[in-house]
């Protein structure tokens, strides 16, 4: 991804993302999860971790009742099974009833057809925020993942777009965040990048602002990652060691370890 | 929950869990969990670090062969989706026919109506045994938590109760057993109580007293947290150390550390 | 197992498990594993861990897609499901028409008749590489598990028989080999043996030798058992030791603690 010279965000974003870190912890918000099946456990873990309340049914008869009783809804389409189609079809229209923000991830919309129609059609819907990575985005987008791209797509779209990789950028057309935290051992791990995408849903609950709360999650897991990256042995001891981070919020290691512009 | 002066259970109690725990590991009683996906994994692997032996399958046509060739039927209703459903309908009358146990688990019942239903009638099954937390019970019973009417309602439905939070009360209705163990770290992690659950089900293959069976597995579940929550750094850790401290099965341990009523 | 003099095919084995380790790490093959609830999330990680790339659709929809962009297709019976049962048949007769290898695992096969009829179905689908263990094989095989009905049952299904358990037995009908390696803990974590079957398709997909594919994953996994054996307290810890020790991918230890014949 191009870097470009631009507005440093620094402070007021690391102060952002340490706010919500703290509003999420004090008030334990609600996130229904509809996600694939290799990501079920570690979202409901990541979500615990940082002091969230998961909630993961797809059932047809279920998400209305669910949903309605969270603060936020995401939406992963890695598993799209027959139940789960049905059950997102009601479960977004329950969050936007309820005013409550959804979050879409598109993963490996890429790989299969018929799954990005589906993705398209949920883009349609109105998420506040969608998260992927440049693969998925050109899938979605049919167009190159460079910065002008991807901010003029989240104008037309009408959501905050968060681009993850080396690099992770952000966008809600008008600002751009870039921030350069991780770990290599981030990509060993299944579902690290859908289990992110639901800590951005806890911080969405908490704010009206979604470009904050997909920046401050992907800070936030991104200081996590190289806070475990230096303790584990290798990817088995990387994810413990992740979920340890993410408890601990530890707000110096943010102040001090922050990449963000 | 209230704390009343009663019958000191300590030490029939703690020789009654250790003398269950080495009997799983001997006889290595067949468990079959019909579960939801956030808790199969860590379900088999508590089973098996217990020494059990778990299976997980919910197809309708399979579950009376498994259920039939198990030792205990564990019904948790956490993914209510059709499949589950008509499994879960043939498993139990299949589990009654064989003379096995069936321990059920209403997860989140509190939160959704049709889940609720099934719920109730599930419990008219009969199950040997109903875990469930306080909000669970509240729901189910449409009636406070408090000891009497949880007594009370033990009697009316026929099963053990074995109500889980800070401290676990466990009831068949004339017996009460409280146990204080545990860690906070365990509401940190995902399907600790689902699991929980299944250890529950591997002892009441084992005996004919649910209430023992009960008992047992909530106190060796919260003392393995008290070991597993002072060995580790956070959630992430805890788990590993949480097993870990199953399969070590430490009879010295559960001596000193059993606060139970 | 029976233990025969036989040739030494110490050398030969060794090497070929470290050239196919390094390919996997270099080339990260897409394995499309078609899997069990309770092994998918292991499997994608140790796939991830020893540098592959994991997909786990099994909507009816999307495997085509999904089988046709990997480099090889497990199909594991773990679960049964109507979805997964629809999702395994349109599979692999997409990765026969692309020239991809498809391994089967009939997990359980001895548990439940509707499976045993569907595993032997899918055997007549003609997998490279069928890996199971004792239990299974002989029902399948209605015979017993010794090592002339084996390798004849190897030749008359015309696909290497992987055979695990505590000395691990591969054949192609003609050559043999017995894998020593292991540790006792391996049995005490659920999906071990999926998980195992995910990295021999991975090597499956990067040489037209089965028979190599197979002994070479399953040496690589005997002596990262026994690696994180020793580095672990128990079946909690064992888990992340073992995916950090094939992320390793430690020559050495290879050459030095390798037990095959």
């Amino acid at each position: 991804m191009n870097h470009r010279q631009g507005q440093i965000f620094a402070n007021p974003q690391v102060d952002a993302c340490i706010d919500l870190m703290r509003r999420v912890a004090e008030r334990a918000p609600r996130v229904h999860a509809i996600t694939n099946f290799a990501a079920q456990v570690f979202t409901a873990n990541l979500l615990l971790a940082a002091g969230a309340t998961p909630s993961l049914s797809y059932a047809e008869e279920e998400v209305e009742a669910f949903t309605t009783r969270a603060d936020a809804l995401l939406v992963n389409l890695g598993t799209l099974d027959r139940e789960r189609r049905a059950g997102i079809a009601r479960a977004i229209p329950a969050a936007k009833a309820a005013g409550r923000p959804f979050v879409l991830d598109p993963v490996f919309v890429d790989r299969s057809p018929p799954r990005l129609a589906a993705a398209r059609a949920r883009l349609a819907d109105g998420p506040a925020i969608l998260r992927c990575n440049a693969a998925e985005f050109v899938a979605l987008a049919d167009a190159p993942a460079d910065e002008e791209t991807v901010m003029a797509r989240s104008r037309a779209w009408g959501c905050v777009v968060a681009l993850t990789g080396p690099v992770d950028f952000i966008t809600d057309g008008a600002r751009v965040a870039r921030i350069e935290n991780g770990h290599p051992l981030m990509a060993r791990v299944t579902a690290m990048g859908c289990a992110g995408t639901a800590l951005i849903a806890a911080g969405a609950a908490l704010t009206d602002d979604p470009f904050e709360a997909a920046t401050a999650a992907l800070l936030r897991l991104g200081i996590a990652g190289e806070i475990a990256g230096g303790a584990a042995q290798g990817p088995g001891t990387f994810q413990p060691a992740f979920l340890d981070a993410i408890h601990a919020a530890d707000e110096t290691a943010i102040r001090s370890l922050a990449r963000i512009s």
